[in-house]
């Protein structure tokens, strides 16, 4: 049997619902008995729902919160750094262990954006992944490079937006 | 205690990622244990993966095919409608029950553009459920009232996509 090659899915965009999608995603993996690993370069400040529902879903889908308590804006930009490399370095191993079916890589884009990584790194890492792997990653901004080594690119571009018109985040809608 | 008013999001575009993100929020609110309603309009051809994980998810979320079978294209336009009138009706049903915090329409729109129900219907339902009940509506082609009504509106736009190249739906991935 030979084993069909993962595809490279990438949810860009100013508009919401890229980690959204990416965790429909992992839903309609899960419900075809795929293995499946999620790493959050960013999020992890509230328990979002969508991580409190994937642990009940099964023992095939693994979240992993690397990005928890650091921002963008910190004051320690070397702490930044540090942690967002040791989110990438455990990305990686994830994406070669062979372990898995779908792996998410929720807002890796930054790192790329702020320099921390480059480009043509996640490009070499991507081709170099066990052939069945299906990868999702999602951030703005995504590089050029990204794009040419996905398989499927869709920008989600805000239309309209009720934090607009001075509506904040709602549980279980925004996290 | 003043119950907060629900919003009504819309993911809509010719790109791919607006059921997946509609299940993701289903994924999300389930999490902080919101009750769930899913009208699938058009879909149910085949068993989709998260159909099959939403439902070990929770007991409450509730799942509703109602356009398997039929087809845009079928011979018989007069039972494609009687099938979407009967998909709205029930639809409507729930939207008014009270029983759900969150409601998602996939495919709604498509009723819209094919003129079986108008558009200004839609709009005076959605203003008249309960004050709390958040509404998903998905689909192609989402009209000018609709987006008025709206509090999200996210375009899903096609950048890339694996099918121009030849690659075919992947289980998993597009179901």
């Amino acid at each position: 049997m030979t084993q069909e090659q993962g595809l490279v899915l990438i949810y860009t965009g100013n508009g919401k619902g890229k980690t959204t999608a990416a965790f429909g995603q992992v839903l309609r993996a899960v419900g075809h008995g795929m293995r499946v690993c999620v790493v959050q370069f960013i999020k992890g400040e509230w328990s979002t729902g969508e991580v409190l529902a994937v642990g009940s879903l099964s023992d095939k889908v693994e979240v992993h919160i690397k990005g928890s308590g650091f921002t963008w804006l910190a004051e320690d930009k070397q702490e930044v750094v540090r942690v967002a490399l040791d989110a990438w370095e455990f990305a990686k191993e994830k994406m070669m262990s062979g372990d898995y079916d779908l792996l998410v890589l929720d807002e890796l884009t930054y790192l790329v954006t702020y320099e921390i990584i480059d480009q043509s790194e996640v490009v070499e890492v991507l081709k170099k992944r066990p052939a069945g792997l299906n990868v999702v990653i999602t951030g703005r901004g995504v590089s050029p490079a990204l794009i040419e080594v996905a398989d499927l690119v869709t920008e989600m571009m805000e239309v309209k937006h009720h934090f607009r018109n001075g509506v904040t985040a709602r549980k279980g809608i925004e996290f």
